[in-house]
């Protein structure tokens, strides 16, 4: 049986920008199939969740323009389950929404937050994970953050180092976080991953309401002020003023890396942020010539190591190709060698560069 | 002004099957704006044919199941202008088909046979050859053939040797027919070129019809009972009989090869049958990078010597791309290698084969 005061704030604001050209600001990863199983990243986070706390404690925080897709997709929830934002201000304003809401319920709550559109392989374990920290945090008045192993120097993600010592006797996976290193060169995250004190930042907390409530109170007093004297449901006009206002800040850089009271759990699940196409390629299964299809009805010939995404049951024809992405958005159709994914911007803008030049 | 008895007969009945999955059996390569200019094929020629001679007299031979799609890209015809073929019997039936309506309107008719899915490149010199043929065979009771200059030792074509002396003093541009070689092996396309006495068999004939009908007399006596003795219209069952019995023969083999009175017009004009997705390449304009982008909304980088031909205004992203052909039809993406593009008919059996797989 499920607590019922625990509860799940799933962060569905984001842009996916780097997933272009599927993902599309109008259409963001957590809203796609990024996976190839016939659900949004948003959908199985949802549902991942359902397992972990009752389904009507699930909260989706997004921004206004997705809040009828969020909706579309996720259609029985109550109307303080989905939150919408008038503007883009980083997770700390997002989590104090959705913290102060939840607080209005059940100001006991134990909270779980979580991005939406995040992989996560081995949901068991994830949840005996989940499990362990709320457990915790039911016992110390800490915020835990999950982490998880590094595989390699990857410069887009958020590294935690952690203290040798384990927060609790017989429990060695989980430790106090000494630092938060958003985005390091890549010679500082070889170091990082070297010296066995990193892990990557999988951006889940958990900890009391009372306890997150007291960190806004203490790192980022205008936010708290703010948000947690809304209401449970709070007039668009005022929201709008309250957005306007705020600082845009990350509960990681606003709260996380000042409070004394954050310990990271290690993560025994598989976890990626899926946050490029190459991350996406990583997790996903190789066929015997080590391409990852994860959609599109492919023909290969003589193809190695590439990452297919093409919707809609389009068949792809691949002939002496290697290593490249190849991904198909709704008027946009990309090859591109997957070691040079980071150009993505620069298509995408290019795109959205010429349609200006095309409507003058 | 344009000669009323000159007659035009368009075979547009062909199925395009190596310019898959952009033509397809239900799409074949005719009705295709295979150049990029936004007429298909057929459009093309019907145009360029209105030049040459009355509008009224350009006749259409086609499959039963594409006789819509003609009337569809040509929505003006007359009911005897397009004529459905009820079974496919190659080139000899369905110019005996079409000269025997013709000669029911206009028994001293001069006609031209023409594909319909070729590219003809200076039409203004296209235009003074058809002339120059047209005034020729006003004169003489010959069949001229148009043949155009090989550039290349290609097996695809066929290749029409021609006597050395012009058949007409002042006229070095005609020449007897020796013979006739159909898709020859490189080696010996390869001679055929070196030697200087071979034209690429272009596919256009021009001849009076009462020296059509009597080299099919002649030549093919079954056929010309069969076909000659039909009036303008001719009931659907009655065509389906003529078609069931008659052998199935090109021009160039029943009639062409055996006639003694063939003379081949060496073509002032570009011409290519764009039969393959190189020879498209080779026929289009190409970029400082050598790519040639007959559709699509293309955004290079670092990409070279690439065919695109992606319909619908689609954007395409290239990056690091060398030497590939990038089509896409309804429910296919292909990319393959330029040098592999023989590849298609298996990737088109493929295709089917998995969907027959699909449906048990």
């Amino acid at each position: 049986m499920t607590d019922k005061h625990l509860w799940t704030v799933i962060m569905a604001g984001g842009l996916g920008s780097r997933f272009w050209p599927v993902s599309r600001t109008d259409n963001p990863k957590q809203f796609i199939d990024v996976t190839g199983v016939g659900r949004s990243m948003l959908q199985l986070t949802f549902e991942r969740f359902t397992h972990i706390c009752p389904k009507q404690n699930i909260v989706i925080v997004t921004g206004k323009q997705y809040a009828d897709r969020v909706r579309e997709q996720l259609p029985d929830l109550l109307p303080y389950q989905v939150l919408a934002e008038p503007l883009r201000r980083n997770t700390a304003p997002c989590i104090a929404y959705a913290a102060a809401v939840i607080g209005k319920i059940d100001p006991g709550a134990t909270l779980i937050v979580s991005p939406a559109d995040h992989a996560i392989f081995h949901r068991e374990k994830f949840k005996a994970d989940m499990e362990q920290a709320v457990q915790t945090v039911a016992e110390h008045d800490w915020i835990i953050t999950l982490g998880a192993q590094p595989t390699r120097p990857d410069t887009s993600y958020g590294y935690i180092q952690f203290d040798d010592k384990p927060s609790l006797p017989g429990a060695d996976n989980l430790h106090k976080v000494v630092t938060f290193t958003e985005k390091p060169p890549v010679e500082m995250a070889r170091q990082f991953i070297n010296s066995g004190e990193f892990f990557w930042n999988a951006g889940i907390l958990v900890c009391q309401l009372p306890v997150l409530r007291d960190a806004f109170r203490k790192h980022l007093p205008l936010l708290a002020d703010a948000f947690f004297n809304l209401g449970i449901t709070t007039p668009w006009e005022e929201l709008e003023r309250v957005y306007s206002q705020c600082e845009a800040v990350s509960v990681d850089n606003g709260i996380m890396e000042k409070a004394d009271n954050v310990h990271v759990l290690a993560a025994s699940f598989g976890w990626s942020d899926v946050e490029t196409w190459d991350s996406l390629y990583d997790v996903y299964r190789h066929d015997q010539n080590g391409n990852a299809v994860v959609c599109g009805n492919v023909f290969s010939y003589g193809s190695h190591d590439n990452l297919v995404f093409v919707q809609d049951g389009k068949n792809v024809i691949l002939e002496g190709l290697d290593g490249y992405i190849v991904a198909a958005g709704a008027d946009t159709f990309m090859i591109c060698r997957r070691r040079n994914e980071d150009m993505v911007f620069r298509f995408s803008s290019d795109v959205e560069l010429k349609k200006l030049i095309d409507k003058k």
